[in-house]
This record gives structure tokens, sequence and C-alpha cells, in this order.
């Protein structure tokens, strides 16, 4: 790209790399950047350094968090009887919003696929594990319902049973507001096995 | 956002705040830079540092570059003589892309919008008539087919006409490709004005 400076085209070419921004966006954002006040450019950049510096895993539930023990690991007033597995720190937050859940978490990293060839030992489970030791009263997998979270899901629910902890799976069917004609055959199915009596 | 740490918090706002990031985005990007290798961020947050404060106005032309003079105004071989005046860096590339213009090019940083309170002296419009003392035989107006962009284009014509250069203005009609089922009736009848004896 001949028509933009250096500085330019490797900004351009940073920006591009990360997840979610095409070729039209990186040169968006470059110019965006360049144009920006310095004062908040230097923000920006030490925002980013200090992110990745300070951030680091909950020694608990492997959470992201800029503490040894994350605010909801730490908190005396959460059932720490009952750990609810998810797949990321987001997915985490998406059951925080609700507000519903009095329970703690426990953040695998990701999850078992044979195709990606990433393995049980790949993601935080040996840190599950040694969490059920204490008291713990059920464990609700909260993986996605993806090919590679049912496997997950499947996986951790045959580690644990013969420990005799209760393991739960959060229900699968269709989406409140979600129309009929619109959604896949597999989710239709799951809906119909997982029917509750009324 | 109490489910998040405040570095992340941060991070995840400043990268909101840039344009055509909305919220989800910046969530994943933010969870994308933790996860980053270290190195991986420097180069990225310095890049960022080094384009901010490299990359200045072409005393020529006013593209953004990281030289006195842009390698386009410096380059013998361009024809000097015919300027084409842009809004912004990014549709001086669109047009290098084509590499069919031989010219020079000037860029505006913007286009008059009485709108947002922006005149004939917020862009850089005394540059270009600074340029036309020089051996300048046309100038071909390429800002954009939108109200702001006519009226830089409408200004700038009547500012150039009385020195005697030729003033041109880029064709404005259907986009090669188009289907004209789906283009605006305000293009079409452009294209029709516009139209060509064959």
């Amino acid at each position: 790209m001949e028509y933009y400076s250096s500085h330019i085209n490797q900004l351009i070419q940073q920006l591009s790399s990360l997840p979610g921004i095409g070729a039209k966006s990186a040169q968006r954002l470059a110019f965006h950047i360049i144009n920006m006040p310095k004062d908040q450019v230097n923000q920006l950049t030490s925002v980013i350094t200090q992110a990745r510096e300070k951030v680091q895993y909950c020694k608990c539930c492997c959470t992201l968090t800029d503490q040894e023990i994350c605010p909801i690991c730490a908190n005396p007033r959460r059932d720490h009887s009952t750990i609810m597995v998810v797949e990321n720190t987001r997915d985490l937050a998406a059951y925080e919003k609700t507000g519903r859940f009095e329970g703690v978490y426990h953040v695998l990293h990701g999850a078992i696929s044979p195709m990606l060839g990433i393995g049980p030992d790949d993601i935080r489970l040996k840190e599950l594990m040694k969490r059920l030791q204490g008291d713990v009263k059920e464990v609700i997998i909260a993986t996605n319902s993806s090919l590679e979270g049912e496997t997950t899901a499947m996986y951790i629910s045959k580690l644990i049973k013969p420990t005799g902890i209760r393991v739960s799976r959060i229900a699968s069917g269709v989406p409140v507001g979600g129309d009929l004609e619109y959604i896949d055959e597999v989710t239709l199915l799951r809906a119909l096995e997982g029917r509750v009596e009324l």
C-alpha cells in the first residue's frame, strides 16, 4: 500500500490483525487514532498495557481479574457450594448481568475440541476438580450449546458423577421471544425433549 | 460493570470509544488483547504511539505522511499541473488504488458543512489556493457526492474560475455493476443529466 506512509500502514496492519476488524475498519480506526489528541492516544496505549500486565487468572475460579482472588470468589455472601462452569469470562459476565445467580463460577478458558486439538488438559479442568474437594453441593455446567460445549459438558459430568456431587446442565431450547419458524431443527427437537409439565 | 475487574473495564471503555466499535466488539477485543503475548501488545501500543507522533501533514498537498513532503508530491514523474482535490487521505488512497491517475492531490481534511459549522477556513483550502500560483492547468474536484461534498465542490469552483485554471468535477451516476432497480432517484436523475453521446 504505497499510498499510505509506512507508519500508517503499520498501524492499519496491526489493527486489522485484531478479531472482527477488517481492512476498511482498520483504515478508519487508524485515521481516527492519528487525529486523536496526543493525551488520549497515550491513555489508550497505557490502558492496553496496564490491562495486559495487571490482569491475571483468579487463583480460585480462574476468571480474568486484577486481584489474586476475584470479587465474586472473595464475596462471603455468595453460595460457594454451587459452582457454575463457563467457557470464558464473557460468559460469566452474561450470567452475572442477570443478577439472579448467587453461586460462584469456574472459568475453563476454552472447550474440549478434538477438531482443534484441544483436550481436557488444555482447559482449566484440573483447577475445577481440585475445588470439588471442598464443600461443593452442585456443579452447573453452562458451557455453550455448541458441539465443543456439549462435549465438554459430557466429559465433565462423567468426571464428577463418581464423587456424588450433583451435576446439572443449563436448559437448551427455544430462546424467549424466539419465533419457532426461524429456529433450527436441532433446537426444536431439544426443546421438545426438554419439555416440562405444566 | 462489576463483573469485570477495573483494568478490563477501562480497556473495554477505551476501545468502545473508537468509531465503529460497539459494546460487544469492545469486550471481544479487550479479551483478545489480554490474551495476546506481551511482546505483541507492546508492538501494538508502540505502533499506535509512533503513528500518532510521526505522522504529519504533507507540506505540499496536506495528506497524512511521515515525511515533510509525501512520496506522491516528491515524485517528479507525476503530473504536477493536474491537482485532484479530495476530502481525506482515504479518498486519495481510493484513487491511487486505481493506478490510473498520474496527477497529484490536495487533501482538504473535511468538507464545508454549514450544518456542522465547518466553514471554508476549517478545511485546507488556503493551502490549495496557494498552490494554484504555480504552474497548474487543471483542478479536478473529487469530493464526495454528498451534500457537503457538493457544497465544497461548488465553493471551490467559484473560487478558482476567476484564475482561468480549468476546474472539473468527477462524474456522478450509476456505479459500475449497479442495478438500476436499487439505485436512488437522485443518482438516476444525475446519471440521466450526465448522459454521454455514443
